[in-house]
């Protein structure tokens, strides 16, 4: 396996499908944000020069019984993994590293020069929320000239929606994997309008943050170590039935988890005013959820991590310029290739050239079965935008299922007649397929 | 139209189809109760008497052309009504004939010596609750001696689940239809365990109830003035979107509903201790939604009541002896038969023998389209008992879309690309069709 024909494996059959997203015309049009791509026909396999890739994918000597055999054990582990969310904890607290003006980013690493303007919008907006720098221009120019270092959250066990930006005190989710002790973080969702995550740096954003930081992550905080933990893997198992993916969709994940967190908060909350405002918050955000469950996903793959032969893809991810995979058995090597812009359709007033390409570490839910693998739990992503109906939605699964290893029987879908989620994507399985991962991005999270 | 070929027709056509539930086969055993009916094939039609009644449903003089226009303003009156849950009251403040010893039950008019096991059961421990008697043992004696009155609910814009039991103190949900400025009534779900709805009457049911009455039922009218009201209708379409039918399914609905009250629990609760508790108990139970969708459906069907000519059924409902449905020509007038007595699966050790008949006001949600005639969004119902797939589901919607009117296409069904429920049951199409009206009744409720 070489970096050049990953490379060109990932530039031919990597390219993201997008979906779009509910109800946020409004908010986009006044960010500026253009639509979402969707693409809902997977280029055609059968280039002859994938058969030359697949065979160095393979090392010397390694037979198909070998790789299968390791993929089952990859696979075992995704399937026995626990993930408890146990915590919010500020970053520093357990990425030491952030003290020293570390910024976390989404996808694989990147510097300043090659970031795309959202990511350094944001960059310059957590300098200033940091208190690195007195104005945006002075934490620009620090972000510039070497002021600050960049590190991809996924060498500190983390993810992050969009821009990802994990500062030092920014609240962090904390799951816990309890089958293999492992932990993975994740930022508190910050809603809708302006916001770090699509690059938004100006007063409102930097307040919010505050707010996180200093109301809604210490109170959630008291109520999840009252409660013992939330355990997310039958959450998840009641929202498949409930119409969400997870990725796209996490309004029945985020009412369940409110329920659950609502009586430990009122427990421990130590006023009422700033209890009703943290209610509400968590309330007003369908996609409050979207942020615990890529830490969840986080924290199933990071076991899976380098099991020798295995071509189990262990992360995707995309920082606005690059997307990036990586495979167990080839640890933590990233494998990277150019983000293609999406082709897609626009509000009106806006065209590619308004267009950002896709960004997050939010596809790590594609990698545990979920988003565009799970599609068919949840029709509604695909019939709002006109993109299909129910059955584009099964088929988008299934498809999903001839580039994975397994099912996942604890993750099923009612309109599958309770089939589980496509789990374990295969590198092999892809190129041979000619199937793209869908990977229901989009401008929601 | 008379009593005796309705009754046949009742008699031969409107057999209850009950579907089994998730999850409670301990809480069940616990308490004696035999599992619910499931009878997914419903009766062939076609047999030659039912011509003979269908032409005794229309008056002299009526023609088709008239009834059809009857009943697209009856359909329309459903369409337009606009159910906001605005209050929880003591149910004598909204019924003052409370006051003076009244018992509401669920289902169509009965007497003492008539009523089944469980509703008697109920009856005794709700007198106990009132403080009408001291001991059961008097209180059984005061009911069936003629010292309390009872009346259906029905008959005081009201509905109950099961038993139905509505008696002063009681708190109650209100349900507005801000379109026609009518109300509509529902207690409070008890949850799980002993409780008054299943024929419980012991310390346990009675102290629960006292806490309805006397910390849920007084938090929640605070927080629901302060609200402003919770529009029901958007909640709706949500569930109809995550799974619910609002019938034996309400998990998405609760959750939902918590989401929007639990804010102004907060705001206006006295105490932390109380709200805590609070927000537990709704957390506490996926089918807590239930009969706040029963108040909605008796608030949207109220208006509907009266229309010449409109053959559009009313109200369904039963008290565990006798079922009974009103039709909207011949306004509050009963049309009544006996109950049959469900052929089911059995928990082992149980047995017809075991068996009540179905019980409860709660075939109003099937009245208005949800319940069996909303199955395709709900394809877990089906699927948990084994009693079908999510196809199954969408056979059982689409079959009662034969003998409704109409589609409620605010109402849609991602399963079936978007269609709405089927709305508005034709007691014409009934006969004509052979199709019996799928309600699912069960053990949850």
């Amino acid at each position: 396996m070489n970096d050049t024909s990953v490379d060109n494996l990932l530039k031919s059959k990597l390219s993201v499908v997008n979906v779009g997203l509910e109800g946020f015309a409004q908010e986009l049009s006044s960010l500026g944000v253009p639509v979402a791509h969707v693409d809902w026909s997977p280029p055609a396999g059968g280039d002859p020069e994938l058969a030359n890739i697949v065979s160095q994918l393979i090392l010397p000597g390694e037979t198909t019984k070998q790789i299968d055999a390791a993929n089952q054990v990859a696979v075992r582990r995704m399937l026995d993994g626990d993930p408890v969310l146990i915590d919010v904890v500020p970053a520093e607290s357990v990425i030491p590293e952030l003290k020293d003006r570390l910024v976390l980013h989404a996808g694989p690493p990147i510097e300043w020069p090659r970031m795309c303007g959202p990511m350094q919008g944001a960059v310059s907006g957590a300098v200033m929320f940091e208190g690195w720098a007195n104005d945006l221009d002075a934490a620009t120019v620090m972000a510039a000239s070497g002021g600050v270092r960049f590190e991809p959250n996924h060498h500190f066990s983390a993810v992050g929606p969009m821009t990802g930006m994990i500062t030092c005190s920014m609240p962090v989710f904390v799951v816990e994997n309890r089958k293999f002790g492992n932990r993975a973080y994740c930022t508190i969702n910050e809603g809708l309008g302006k916001v770090m995550r699509f690059g938004g740096n100006d007063a409102e954003v930097l307040e919010r943050l505050a707010w996180l930081r200093d109301v809604l992550g210490p109170l959630l905080s008291q109520a999840l170590r009252a409660s013992g933990g939330i355990p997310l893997k039958s959450m998840i198992a009641r929202g498949l039935g409930m119409g969400d993916e997870m990725h796209q969709r996490n309004i029945a994940c985020t009412s369940l988890f409110l329920r659950e967190i609502a009586p430990w908060l009122a427990r421990t909350a130590p006023d009422s005013a700033n209890l009703a405002q943290v209610l509400a918050f968590i309330a007003g955000n369908d996609q409050f959820f979207l942020n615990i469950a890529m830490a969840m996903g986080k924290a199933i793959m990071d076991p899976v991590r380098g099991i020798p032969s295995s071509t189990i893809v262990t992360a995707m991810c995309r920082n606005g310029t690059d997307f990036g995979i990586r495979v167990s058995a080839t640890g933590d090597q990233w494998f990277v290739a150019p983000v293609e812009m999406p082709e897609g359709l626009y509000f009106p007033g806006y065209s590619e050239a308004d267009a950002n390409p896709d960004m997050g570490d939010s596809a790590i839910l594609e990698t545990i079965g979920l988003g565009g693998f799970a599609m068919a739990a949840a029709p509604a992503v695909v019939g709002f935008i006109g993109a299909g109906n129910a059955s584009t939605a099964v088929v988008y699964t299934k498809k999903m299922g001839e580039i994975a290893v397994a099912e996942n029987p604890e993750w099923a879908i009612p309109a599958l007649d309770f089939a589980g989620v496509p789990t374990g994507i295969d590198v092999r399985l892809v190129v041979g397929s000619g199937i793209t991962p869908a990977i229901n991005t989009g401008i929601a999270h």
